[in-house]
């Protein structure tokens, strides 16, 4: 069940920069060898349902061990048999329109 | 880790009505045994992270079944040591205002 | 263009607790006239795009009165031609699995 | 109100390939001005809310030219006097973290 997800987590009631604690996801993410691309809004994650959940579930680990409260959005596009969609879904767009985008 | 988590899961290419499938995401929901709440624009599920995980990933394995597309959006707000939220939330709004509100 | 479009807004930097915050934007939204049910994870709006996005940014401009950092979460379905989406959907759902569901 | 919102459109009922209709909306993004970044799961506009409203706006208007149901997921971080920030957050996670991060 190969997917892309994106998400986007953070904590409440730890001020208004998050920064740090989007970093700590980060490094999680980086080191978790899960292909991904890291956007203004959120991170997107390529691989099967156990891989890109098991990474969403250690960026929860980790801020919690210093947060109380935290929120996330996810959004997922599952395809039967698609692959390679982190840099394809882009490129199609941009095939079709016949002109490149700002990435 | 008890979270609130709202979902709202359908496929692309089973035309422009979805009620069949959805209906079936929610078979599986009230099956579970999992707390739950259904609204017009998805469903919250209040439960650990492998219990609400877990149905989630039952309803795309069902939905996978008929359709070759799954898109999903998910939200989860996770909070040390609270529960009882499916509707704790709701009433503690209710009562910062004042008055009840429509659900 | 009639749409439901669900949202749930919340001030970054106001600590773990915003339930005064949300109770403000519910103040907006039960003022408003416009068609909304309330649920554990947001808010959903039924109404022409005009309508519903001046609920929203009403929300922001009353939150930002408070805050120096607000995010939110919006989703939106447009189908040509159909209203009263705000119980029919749910209703549907019901229909077609034959049973009652917690709402 | 400069704020950075990510979207992403599609049409139901226009079968399980929508390149071509979101190939329409990245077309109103990129001659609309407003600064935008793409990624595989949406598109990011750095902007006052009207802005990035009647982009968005404008995206659905077409679309829903040839479509009759189109669903959108929006997120929305406002933050006062910030601006620059479609570069900025990205850059600022990779300085906490002291490495490069896929983009």
């Amino acid at each position: 069940m190969a997917m892309l997800l994106e998400f986007s987590m953070s904590p409440l009631g730890k001020g208004e920069s998050v920064g740090e604690h989007v970093a700590g996801s980060l490094d999680v993410i980086d080191r978790s060898g899960v292909p991904y691309r890291l956007n203004p809004m959120g991170t997107v994650l390529e691989g099967e349902w156990d891989e890109v959940m098991n990474v969403v579930r250690e960026c929860l680990e980790r801020m919690s061990q210093q947060c109380d409260r935290v929120t996330c959005t996810m959004k997922f596009d599952w395809r039967r048999g698609a692959t390679g969609r982190l840099t394809a879904k882009v490129d199609s767009v941009e095939q079709l329109l016949g002109r490149k985008l700002k990435q």
